[in-house]
């Protein structure tokens, strides 16, 4: 990562518009790659993305576009991953090039659902990027707050302590305050966990549960948080530092959610797939509830809140009848 | 603790309120001692409490409502103290009973402001009380949900196990769950520190900073409360259990929290005396603060939050400036 300059990110949506305007704070160029051509027009003309993160100012004359994955791939070495994990795979697929000398940074807080990997994993195993070459850029981060230029802090995690400074010095700026840590897979985790327990916090408001059940979740969902991490990675960590706890709370506590909002909708007696047509997208806690699950069906972790959520989304049983029975295994 | 109907109740407030609701569903009489007069009209003639809490249905069947603090300490022989912490030293100073032989349990949450110490302390070191018969409850828990029977989860700590699980079976009922602990210290300053907490979070909302920084603040908060609470007393605990973060949260994340309003007035501008008067009362987290501040100094705990509300409350400094230098501690 010596040469700063060479640093793109891929995806056109919110967080991806945010991690452009970080970079752009410290860059003199940031390639920018994203499906939407007439987005990539407005851009240009207009200075900010036109469906997302729309009050954000990111300025054309900064920026390197192009909705042609493989040619920002060619030009640039260190890339940002920003695409929903649900539309990873296929954008991944449109690549004709080898992705294993690149340094590749998950800004993607999921799971990827045809392989149930955390991101950084699926890189690693499916295209063979060595693990010191992945990162993970987490919150606790609301893409609005950025635009806002409210102070936010990242936490950017490598086993590659250059690569987390390098990349943690492009993102710093008087708004953005950054840390780096040698987690990546218990970050990565931690913001995939984090969107089913938004979700669980979500189905408890649509059930009518109050603010005084809203903590008691949260205080559990981080003590089942650090026992699901200690199985899938154990070492060393303060599960109540900002990547972990923090990135809890902006989310579970957001009601702009979509994983609160769709929990929401489930406990107020829409179907999964009701819930689902009706926010016209598919939230990230609803596959990482599944991953979680089979990992931890395998694993043995306790984790009453992850199964209470699958339990509903995945085996159709009542949410009223199962969030009842959790309070009990609550405390 | 053997016969359940000895319990007493002192304060007229809106905790004082729940924890009578709470107890009449268990025990046949309840003893209720509140200065006005014409409140307990207005109680006996309603069922409910006419100026706090007025949701709450308290039925005059069951209640023995007085306003002589003698009587009630005379007739009861476990008190439960929710007189907010500022006027608590002026009722005690009413009694001409001793309380060395009454088992108290205190749910003020709070310091005394003249003796600067938790409640706790104060009834064992100002009024011989026993250690081993003193307790504490705590939340998560706003009163106004529990008017509304929404589920809450209380936390009972003492040292005497037995009388722990007797208050505990007092307070269950099927919108209350309650654990016990043994953590009387523990849990009392972390109620005490919450307040400073949420006066920080107040401040920081004031002073426009937005859902990212706070829940870094939050992060932040409880791992300074872990550092605080082990150098006053070190044991084995869980800081994320629901009586410590939960009741942290429910807090820190609440609109309807007095010392987050107060805090909020303070980063808006308003003076420590105009916010004061404003909300014609002084929040608990104001003389925590100064309690808080007091104990680190001596036991030399690091705690940047604490300082930085001290120093903008009684140092009368800069609120925007002492936060702009918070945020380089935080991380």
């Amino acid at each position: 990562m010596s040469d700063q300059k060479k640093i793109a990110v891929l995806g056109g949506g919110s967080w991806a518009t945010a991690i452009v305007k970080m970079l752009s704070e410290n860059l003199e160029t940031v390639g920018w790659y994203m499906r939407s051509e007439s987005a990539i027009e407005h851009i240009k003309e207009n200075n900010h993305n036109p469906k997302y993160l729309r009050a954000a100012d990111v300025y054309a004359h900064q920026l390197n576009l192009s909705s042609d994955i493989n040619s920002i791939v060619q030009e640039y070495n260190v890339l940002i991953f920003a695409i929903p994990s649900a539309f990873l795979m296929s954008e991944l697929a449109k690549l004709n090039l080898p992705l294993k000398d690149k340094i590749i940074f998950s800004a993607i807080k999921g799971i990827v659902p045809e392989t149930g990997l955390i991101v950084g994993e699926h890189f690693h195993e499916k295209h063979n990027v060595p693990l010191d070459n992945i990162g993970v850029i987490t919150g606790p981060c609301h893409a609005e707050e950025v635009a806002m230029e409210r102070l936010s802090y990242l936490t950017i995690a490598s086993q590659n302590e250059e690569n987390a400074k390098a990349m943690s010095l492009c993102l710093d700026s008087w708004y953005i305050k950054t840390k780096i840590s040698d987690d990546i897979i218990g970050t990565e985790y931690a913001a995939m966990l984090k969107n089913i327990y938004a979700v669980a916090a979500g189905i408890a408001h649509g059930l009518g549960y109050g603010d005084n059940f809203q903590s008691v979740l949260m205080s559990n969902a981080i003590r089942e948080m650090k026992r699901f991490i200690k199985k899938v990675h154990k070492m060393k960590r303060n599960i109540n530092n900002s990547a972990y706890l923090g990135d809890l709370l902006v989310t579970g506590y957001s009601v702009f959610s979509r994983n609160r909002q769709f929990g929401n909708m489930i406990g107020k007696g829409y179907t999964v797939k009701s819930a689902q047509m009706e926010m016209s997208m598919i939230a990230e806690g609803y596959y990482a509830t599944k991953s979680a699950y089979k990992i931890k069906e395998e694993n043995g972790a306790n984790t009453p809140i992850i199964t209470t959520v699958y339990n509903v989304l995945y085996d159709n049983k009542d949410a009223k009848k199962e969030f009842k029975k959790l309070t009990d295994k609550l405390d």
